[in-house]
């Protein structure tokens, strides 16, 4: 339906049909125009926009926009306008929209917004953009213990109209510090006279302000809770991340671990310009590119070999594709295992070994299956176990570097999926040749 | 806090401290002893389980444990036991549990159930798992369009005191198909009698009981909702999906992107025996095993080349490597472009172009810079020409194969995911390998 629909409003911004354009427009969910956006002439972008009636619609598709989409369709903005739209956004989006821009023109629209909600802003730029405090809202609905049911509900009605995910109420004492927490639905199940701190619950999960965002985002899935309270360091209740942020992170983060893990960094560049693309592929390929020269210092070292047994040559690709494989499965295990909490960074032994041992295992399986295939096709018996012998060498170096690779750089708090690709294939590549040359120079005694 | 208390549990259940044990285990979420189970003894695991008190939070312990653990533990509990906790999770999880379980055990439990309970799970038995029909929960708030705010709330106080979770009105005539939505919220703004279709949205995001999982879980991230109702196929409201359920979802599809690309199938392997760890990885390896043996023959069909200049085998790795990284980075950058929808398959002919640019002008670099490494080393040009172009073809072919096999595959309803990554590296060695041989045997003259 949504394909649709986004065929349809490019069809009509081609034909200019504006008063067709502009019912489609404001039928369409502000987060499907975005999807449009970034293949529009900033003219046309301009065009839609101002087809948009409703300012809350305007400050999703605001939240939406890829960044650079978003700071040149800004550009040619009034200051007042973009106040406008800004103020209907939860603060949270705002603080992320406002972070990107030039201080002087941040200012300048925080200035024109209203005096309460520039500052619920400001104060959420304080915090880092991948903490606690840098994903929160500031509003949600805190009660004293000693309020009863029916006040509670009262209060929901009239002062906390306005809150964006009322669904769970916190009990806070005097001074704003955390005590607990309860349910819209325990609310109204309790005789109506009972104060909440008869039936809140004291064991509320709550995240500290610095806590990251990660951190937060696993908590609130594991206890399948819809908002996690934020403290600050005295556990005065300060906001709170909810779950549509959560997922925003989940997704957020399993895409730059996917692609740091390929070695492109970790901001998604399709979208970006050729020149962008290449200009942060390059590095990780200068990885690759060095452990290639030192593979062919050390074949080099083995000419003479080479030039008695050319054929060794034939079976590089197989040894170190076999070896490299083998480590990408290991390394994607460890580093997703790890993401997802499956595996534990304590367990680091047990899953070493362990694939170590697969590496082993399945190096006797392929190393038979292509030692058959040289015998056959060169009949002298060294040549056979040579390359056997590597394949199973490599195999077993390989997942048994895969796997320890991440699980240290894990351990010393590099992050796993950054560091894990580029390192773990390049020294697999050298690691397998040389085993490779060694043993054969040996086996067939040169 | 987490992983100290799970610490705290091992080492009392090795002392056999069983009072103080208790204490811990009813202050701990079921989320968090679920993560100590699979390294528990199964004597242990019962002896943690039966000193749960809370009957809700032994089907939490249930949802959370993974299939063969679950499967294991449950060997010893009593029939009743069992389905008296099944009583207490949503109809989904339990439907989820049951499916696993063999026919017979499946239906005594069912049999034991309440027939309320019994038969709601029954109902989501016949939907497949990973469709809207095999997630949602059958407990919904419906109410009639005529419904006046006031009478809502009563109900929602007397009726719906159960729903999961009670954030979305749903309206529906007479014959229960879905008319509009409206939220909590909405229904203490308004005077008290205004009747549910003066206010309701009857725009709302409805997906089929056959809709894919993922393509729900879209939905519910795009839009920032906290449920969307699943109707059949006469548009008749028969349950919700909910915003806990989305996350599991994006959390599981991105695991399985993961593991896919690195060829290790689909589930998490690391906590399977060794054996079954290899039997999975066993047939990604095939395809590099062949594709290696298919370049040992290319390499073999040119030995002649490489008895008159041996030192050609040097470059193999180099130029095996460079095209292997640049087709990982392009795929991967595909295959979660194309999962996130940041990419669309609409767009293949843009995409690939883009990436067979970013290959040519990253092999451009690089095949340079290998080439000078080659001219120092053996101050033949021709040498030196042979490895730059090869390593220019490698990237660009490479480039291109990385962004279109996925692209083709989504094209044509394969998973690009789970065919991309051994497909990819096996061809391009394959292809690298034979233009490199191609290239030096035609410049060197042989």
């Amino acid at each position: 339906m949504n394909s649709i629909r986004i065929e349809t409003i490019k069809r009509l911004l081609r034909r200019d049909a504006l008063t067709h354009l502009r019912k489609i427009v404001n039928k369409t969910h502000a987060a499907d125009i975005s999807v449009i956006f970034p293949f529009l002439s900033l003219s046309n972008q301009h065009k839609l926009f101002d087809m948009i009636a409703d300012t809350q619609q305007k400050g999703i598709l605001f939240s939406e926009l890829g960044e650079d989409t978003f700071l040149n369709f800004i550009e040619a903005l009034e200051l007042d306008e973009i106040a406008e739209i800004l103020e209907t956004m939860p603060a949270d989006d705002v603080a992320d929209l406002i972070g990107r821009l030039p201080h002087e023109k941040s200012s300048a629209i925080l200035e024109k917004m209203k005096k309460e909600e520039s500052e619920e802003v400001e104060g959420l730029l304080h915090y880092s953009d991948d903490t606690a405090g840098g994903i929160m809202v500031p509003d949600f609905i805190a009660l004293k213990e000693d309020t009863t049911a029916k006040d509670a509900i009262g209060s929901l009605q009239k002062e906390y109209l306005n809150v964006e995910m009322p669904f769970y109420l916190y009990v806070t004492n005097e001074h704003g510090k955390l005590l607990g927490v309860c349910s819209l639905r325990q609310l109204v199940v309790v005789p109506p006279d009972t104060p909440l701190k008869a039936f809140m619950s004291a064991d509320v999960f709550a995240v500290q302000t610095y806590t990251d965002q990660e951190e937060v985002a696993k908590i609130v899935a594991r206890y399948d809770i819809l908002a996690v309270p934020v403290v600050d360091d005295t556990n005065k209740l300060v906001g709170i991340v909810t779950v549509d942020d959560v997922i925003d992170i989940f997704r957020k983060e399993a895409t730059e671990d996917f692609l740091k893990m390929a070695g492109v960094g970790a901001e998604f560049v399709e979208t970006k310009s050729v020149l962008k693309s290449m200009k942060i592929r390059l590095p990780w390929l200068f990885a690759s590119c060095l452990g290639g020269i030192f593979a062919f210092f050390i074949i080099g070292r083995f000419e003479e070999s080479l030039s008695k047994f050319t054929y060794l040559a034939a079976f590089i690709p197989v040894i170190m594709g076999m070896g490299g494989n083998i480590g990408t499965q290991s390394s994607t295990i460890v580093v997703r295992g790890l993401a997802t909490g499956l595996l534990n960074i304590k367990e680091i032994w047990s899953v070493v070994l362990k694939e170590l041992a697969v590496g082993f295992m399945l190096g006797l399986v392929y190393g038979s299956l292509i030692a058959l295939v040289a015998q056959v096709q060169y009949t002298l018996p060294a040549v056979g176990i040579s390359v056997g012998l590597s394949v199973i060498c490599s195999m077993s170096v390989a997942a048994l570097v895969g796997s320890l690779v991440p699980m240290i750089f894990a351990r010393i708090n590099i992050d796993p999926a950054v560091a894990t690709g580029p390192f773990v294939t390049t020294s697999v590549d050298i690691i397998s040749v040389f085993f490779y040359f060694q043993i054969a120079t040996i086996l067939l005694g040169i």
